[in-house]
């Protein structure tokens, strides 16, 4: 749900999802509006946080604070699986995690599937500095059906998977169902490791508590992290990273030394990781029995 | 600046201070609002935030998101100082940070300097639960302001000193000025603590940068931490801690043994507050030449 509102100081966009409270943003040009077969999207530039791009009138990402959101999808999962050579992107059409997976040297052949052309096209002409990554010869785009997709995988072929869509939890996607977690587990290999946006964990904690123990079927460790990311109402955000055969999922992977190598690296510390993977004990304690 | 919104779904309420994002608040209720002396005050219920309290139409808190606020500013410089046993609260009309402190039974006397009366009045009636912490016999409420009350503090009499004021760089305030700075290393014990909210770091780094440096002139140890809180605009807020003669500042002392003590801890676990003082790379490199 969402509108344009006039007031004082110019033109905002709403980003609204039905609880009480909405994010505003100030437009001070649109570069690009238009519905595509499957969503609207629109880009917008403003004052402070740069070029904004909303997808269905949910603020998906700007400049300002991409980093925050895609590096823990990136470089994450990266780290806890005992290899990252074969990785599949699901979503993730702004090319946004795909710039910071390819950063890797480990990487031999990165895959983005993406259902809407459109967005794809859109983020080559307003996001150029991430869409630059597919000129990268290890990354392939496909445009299609992520679960379709998957479903053609070679049993044990992926190292990775990231699943980067908007707000799965709003219509109960089938990016967080049964069938979904079944074949993301096949297509892992032993010690793969899947990472997935769910829902932020102070409105939605029943969507957690019905997807955890839908990956547990299909999957060795579950570890839901608290990652606030920046003009993603609340800023309590819930990652959820799942690992297959993987023996617990150890956040000191995410040492100092691993991200030393990462280049231009803004917002991880070991520390900060440790820190998601802890959760809040209020959280905690209400995933006690499904964790 | 701030204006209340007429929309479909109902009637908001807007936080916006300048840059190219607000926040709206649905109101269910108003319960509240008038001009006191010193602030614009407004109490109303919501769906999902339960009641809200907004001063100068900036959000506050409401007992959704309290703990992300209080539970940082209380219990974190309550460990980190060599003794706990006097404390001072500046601003926290809305008694949410005395609540947590008081928990602490190596407290022995509470002070808490309210420049507005009529906040204290607003908040025993609609947050009763936080005000009920002045029927401790160990607290003082003071009327007053907290510059004038910190200059006839004995020298070396407090033990930890929580400035828990609304967006002090918004105005310049004095909480942030070189001559408060003083007199609270003054009152402070060697081994004395003092926690401030201070400034989103995304949007205000400049703020920052002329901070940092004025603590450092009567510190010896000064700390920011990146303190995610709910609705706080960004997500990305800063804390400061600042200690006279510590020895360092380190987390761990806020360690499991020290959180576990804590009845009814909702949001702090030893990983988050390490976390929290490692500050994302971008941050601290921007920081390099004054920290």
């Amino acid at each position: 749900m969402t509108q344009a509102v006039e007031m004082e100081g110019g033109m905002f966009v709403m980003d609204r999802d039905g609880n009480s409270y909405a994010s505003l943003f100030m437009v001070e040009k649109v570069l690009y509006s238009a519905r595509s077969e499957y969503q609207k999207i629109m880009v917008f530039e403003t004052k402070d946080l740069g070029r904004v791009l909303m997808l269905d009138d949910i603020f998906n990402v700007s400049p300002v604070m991409e980093a925050f959101y895609h590096e823990p999808m990136a470089h994450i999962p990266m780290a806890m699986a005992d290899g990252s050579k074969e990785v599949l992107i699901i979503g993730g059409g702004d090319f946004g995690v795909a710039y910071h997976v390819v950063k890797h040297d480990s990487l031999q052949r990165l895959t983005l599937c993406e259902l809407d052309a459109e967005i794809l096209k859109v983020s080559r002409r307003f996001f150029p500095q991430w869409a630059a990554c597919e000129q990268d010869p290890r990354v392939t785009v496909a445009v299609g059906d992520g679960f379709a997709h998957l479903s053609q995988c070679r049993p044990e072929s992926l190292d990775v998977i990231i699943v980067d869509s908007t707000d799965p939890y709003l219509h109960d996607s089938i990016l967080i169902s049964d069938e979904f977690f079944n074949r993301a587990a096949l297509a892992l290999k032993p010690g793969g490791v899947m990472m997935q946006i769910v829902a932020d964990f102070i409105f939605y904690r029943d969507v957690w508590l019905k997807v955890i123990p839908r990956v547990k079927r299909y999957f060795s460790d579950v570890a839901p992290m608290a990652v606030p990311i920046p003009f993603y109402a609340t800023g309590a955000w819930g990652l959820m990273l799942a690992g297959k055969e993987t023996d617990g999922l150890d956040p000191e992977r995410v040492s100092a030394d691993y991200l030393s190598e990462i280049q231009d690296l803004r917002t991880l510390t070991p520390e900060l990781v440790a820190g998601w993977f802890s959760l809040p004990p209020f959280i905690r304690k209400s995933f006690a029995t499904v964790l």
